[in-house]
């Protein structure tokens, strides 16, 4: 043991005299038998870029060494493919060989399996949540002294002290209601000054935010998630870091990021990044343009800046375990650059999903950025990315339960023309379907705290083909109006914080209302986790008539038939239009409220403003 | 002399003693040397199925005798491929060969060059107009009494006279506004009792409707408006004829038409034809549903039935040496049988253009109709249709120029966004660009009489990509509101009547008002007939700014720069921006107003409401 550490301790003294010039090497350590083997170290430091590297072991070879203007910056390219798993050693040289030093760098053991990962799919129900405002589980992180923003929970706009240690508190709610993976927004490290609870300005892209604890603790969540049978999709930010970047702030090259002679906004239209018209300069100002003030926009057509990413990705995913991935903006970023960011993720990880965010509102705008997409395939373009959001079913979901009358265009058609265009996706199953998020209009607002409306959007999103996804508080029916700021649709969940007067988290903290909204939600997904006929089914659908939409999912085994009633009245439906679908079955159960229907009579009834979810027999 | 009369006298006689058993042959004639030479020809006559067919010509041969349910029915198959111009005689034979008979059959020639005539293209401006609505050429076929419904001007839904003879002579008008082509919506015989004078109904489709002259006439029509430089698509019909229709009346098989228990009217739901979801029986619905109680829908996936009206649309075309076809209701048509149809027609027609109508309202569900698209090619399916309408743009003219301020969603952002998804069409030069047509509001209600949006929308689609369709009185800014009826969006053109006090058909009869309107139509659609750079040329176009659009049409000699001013204000646009289009052109000239504009400064002006189409030099 002594000799272990005497051992330990030169190491720790060699590292601290001779490395001094080296402050930062990226990614800190990575592993062994990686299909991503092609290793491009960042390497950060004093002057750094005057020493030659060279490296200690001859399964490892140098195939690159790359200076910019800023001499702080050496880019080492690393074939790591034959390397084994432990420690080798670079040297950095230079001419008087007295400022000569050395570091480790360490390729770790991969965890079994790691590279087969399955990804989170139809078969799982995504909980969105936000870190700072879901759940306070220490609060002597709230106002961190290595962050400038310290919590201050009376603001809206503020940090509100919530953490990883919250989330883990809360994984058996979440798995009480039914969710099988966890969609956190960011959870690295944001050090703006004010307005930094959002998380999408990372600081620092190797480091979990010390207001929401560390790596370790990260790490800690995906394990004790898995333990109980939950994913945990890590929100990835691709397009944009914060200004207070540690390498925003002392830029290895100028085109790290786009410059402008003036601060230049995007135009935020993100059509010309197919539109054959557009002009050059608004194509580029739509990619290059930054997203605000504060988030200088990233170039991924540099090399450079696309391998660093690429690397922290995979970074986090092998280190953490992760199960997915959420990218912000991805149509805002270099098409060709994201591309390549996206695929070598997917090369990595073949069974793994990523979802984007492409907030448009046509289905061929929307499967453009899909994998193996035909749509984008007309202008030979293909993305990688594996799962997109159905972001006009969204639209569809918040106008049309508030249409008590049908008309031609109005109503239960809009859920049933969304789905009608499903042909334009490459993969219609791997589409997040989701009623809110982080960034709309809270969806007990659009209805007006009326549960009936939340019962027939939820039973939707939850039958249909595609991922659902909640998003946190709706379940117990959380409002708040994104007309008053995004702090308003980011409320803090009820019994997050030790004082909290309403504890939503438990059965015996909500109110009756509460109660109601998350029982009904629960039941409806419990349900759902055992339905693979749901999870993976084909579909039928029927045009809406008297504004009730019925579909049918089935495989060879199950069938199930689904009847959303979004008209205010009782509705008489005759079975008889349904004989494709109805085949054989004599009988069916209602998931929702154990009722049992006669499917030889002639017509069954459905209460206004109501589901059914009828179990064929 | 003597000799040909006689040898005439007798073969008239010859056919009516002998051949009185049959009441149609059709088509009544054919050509030599067509592509389409395997002729089915429908025999209708007393029994005629008891017959055997047989043909006196060596070079023609008879490849099928079909008979059908209704032995007042044989349906001949000919292979004519090897056969000369001239006449043939078909034998009819039958036990005891009492009842035999003949009748004589020709192969007319064809005139020079018929295979290779060009299609109404993106070098053309399209008129559509009513026949029975635009002018009233000969008074005496208005109550003709071979037709059920006589004329009656009072009456909205009437029969108001209108006919070719008044097109005729009206030609020189059409001319001078700056139309290069004419779309008369249907001119077939349509012998409803009522409401017929839309002529959608149609009862014989080998027979111009006597209200509006002769076959003979509508192949006049034809020479007059070529020699003048205009072409001439017919309305075409495919879908389903009157109930009126001689055929209809006396069904040759029951699946002629799609038939129902009940009367069955179409869902209309397109979205059926390509939703991977959509039931069996909404699908069928959609298909075979009729369009009106009045109109059997055709079933064309019936050899028999699209055989015959393959044969009578090229019947016309080469009859009345048509330059392009309108197609109603496209996407309603059984889908391979409508698919096989157009390509029968360009396959005799190689450089022919045919439109179909495809109501619908996104880009990639109009695209998938038309030829060789990508969208379509997704589910294996080519329509083979050259071009559809540009209903998307539609939607949007008709509402963009009503919003004075622009929003993210609002303004001209809305045509900025329509052509941005122009990729998804396999040919956007062959999209029909209009503001109105027979079944919509009409463009001068919606803007209220206002002057300056028509010149802007006008401006708008004659500069635009496609081939601009205006709808006969918009250019003299007539009204009429479909509210109160489709009668009120199909007034009479005034003028067209004989005793009419306003003829806005010349200079002198016009008010004040509308000369303005037809002066800039005339002046900006007499200009496109010269500009080839907006007829085939490309466009960039530029992200909308304050409401205004601005867009380039350009090729290797020459750029045309279009600003549309949608803001009521006058607005300075700074001209940096437009450094890519602008290149090394100094000065311009609106052609509107022959206005020149000096563009080595920094900014030009233009007044609020108002478009510029400068040449650029």
């Amino acid at each position: 043991m002594k000799k272990i550490s005497l051992f330990l301790a030169l190491i720790i003294i060699n590292f601290s005299i001779k490395a001094q010039k080296i402050k930062k090497i990226e990614p800190p350590f990575w592993w062994a038998d990686m299909n991503y083997n092609q290793l491009e170290l960042l390497i950060y430091g004093d002057n750094i870029a005057s020493f030659t590297p060279s490296v200690e072991n001859e399964d490892i070879l140098i195939t690159g060494v790359k200076k910019t203007e800023n001499n702080r910056y050496l880019f080492l390219d690393l074939d790591v493919s034959k390397a084994q798993v432990g420690t080798f050693k670079i040297n950095f040289t230079k001419k008087g060989k007295k400022n000569n030093f050395s570091v480790n760098y360490e390729l770790k053991q991969r965890s079994s399996n790691s590279k087969f990962r399955t990804g989170f799919d139809s078969s799982d129900v995504v909980y969105l949540l936000m870190p700072d405002r879901f759940a306070n589980g220490d609060v002597t992180n709230d106002s961190s002294s290595e962050v400038i923003e310290k919590g201050n929970r009376s603001l809206k706009g503020g940090r509100h002290g919530g953490d990883i240690q919250g989330i883990i508190n809360h994984l058996d709610y979440i798995k009480q209601l039914g969710a099988t993976a966890i969609w956190s927004t960011p959870l690295l490290e944001d050090n703006q000054s004010t307005y930094s609870y959002h998380g999408y300005a990372i600081s620092n892209p190797y480091k979990i935010d010390p207001r929401y604890g560390t790596n370790k603790l990260y790490k800690n969540l995906a394990e004790k998630a898995h333990e109980k049978g939950l994913k945990l999709i890590m929100d990835y930010v691709t397009n944009h870091w914060g200004s207070a970047n540690w390498i925003i702030k002392d830029l290895p090259t100028r085109d790290w990021i786009h410059q402008f002679p003036n601060f230049q906004r995007s135009n935020y239209r993100m059509t010309t990044q197919y539109d054959p018209y557009a002009s050059k300069i608004d194509t580029k100002l739509c990619m290059n343009g930054w997203f605000d003030t504060t988030m200088p926009d990233l170039n991924q057509n540099n090399p450079l800046v696309l391998n660093y990413l690429i690397q922290n990705a995979i970074w986090w995913i092998e280190y953490a375990n992760l199960d997915g991935l959420r990218v912000d903006t991805y149509s805002y970023n270099d098409k060709e650059g994201i591309s390549k960011w996206t695929k070598a993720i997917m090369d990595e990880y073949p069974n793994f999903n990523i979802v984007g965010e492409v907030w448009m509102h046509n289905q061929a705008a929307i499967s453009y950025w899909q994998k193996d997409s035909k749509i984008g395939a007309i202008e030979s373009y293909n993305s990688y990315l594996p799962s997109v959001m159905d972001f006009t079913l969204h639209d569809a979901l918040t106008a049309m339960f508030n249409e008590d009358n049908a008309s031609w265009n109005d109503g239960m058609i809009k859920a049933y023309n969304n789905f009608a265009n499903d042909y334009l996706y490459s993969n219609s199953n791997n589409l997040l379907v989701f009623v809110d998020n982080h960034d709309t209009q809270r969806i007990n607002e659009i209805f007006n705290g009326d549960i009936h409306k939340y019962k027939l959007a939820l039973t939707l999103i939850s039958t249909v083909r595609g991922i659902p996804q909640l998003y946190y508080g709706s379940e117990i029916g959380m409002r708040g109006n994104k007309n008053n700021g995004d702090g308003d649709i980011r409320k803090d969940f009820p019994g997050g914080w030790e004082n909290d007067s309403n504890n939503a988290f438990i059965n015996s903290g909500r109110t009756k209302k509460q109660q109601e909204y998350f029982n009904f939600t629960s039941k409806l997904l419990n349900w759902r986790k055992n339905s693979k006929v749901i999870q993976t089914g084909k579909t039928t659908h029927y045009i809406p008539e008297n504004n009730v939409y019925i579909y049918f999912r089935y495989n060879e085994k199950k069938s199930v038939m689904v009847v959303i009633n979004n008209n205010p009245k009782e509705q008489i439906i005759p079975l008889k239009r349904f004989a494709e679908n109805l085949k054989k079955y004599t009988s069916g159960i209602d998931i929702l409220t154990n009722t049992k229907f006669d499917l030889t009579q002639k017509e069954i009834s459905v209460q206004g403003k109501t589901a059914l979810v009828i179990e064929l027999n």
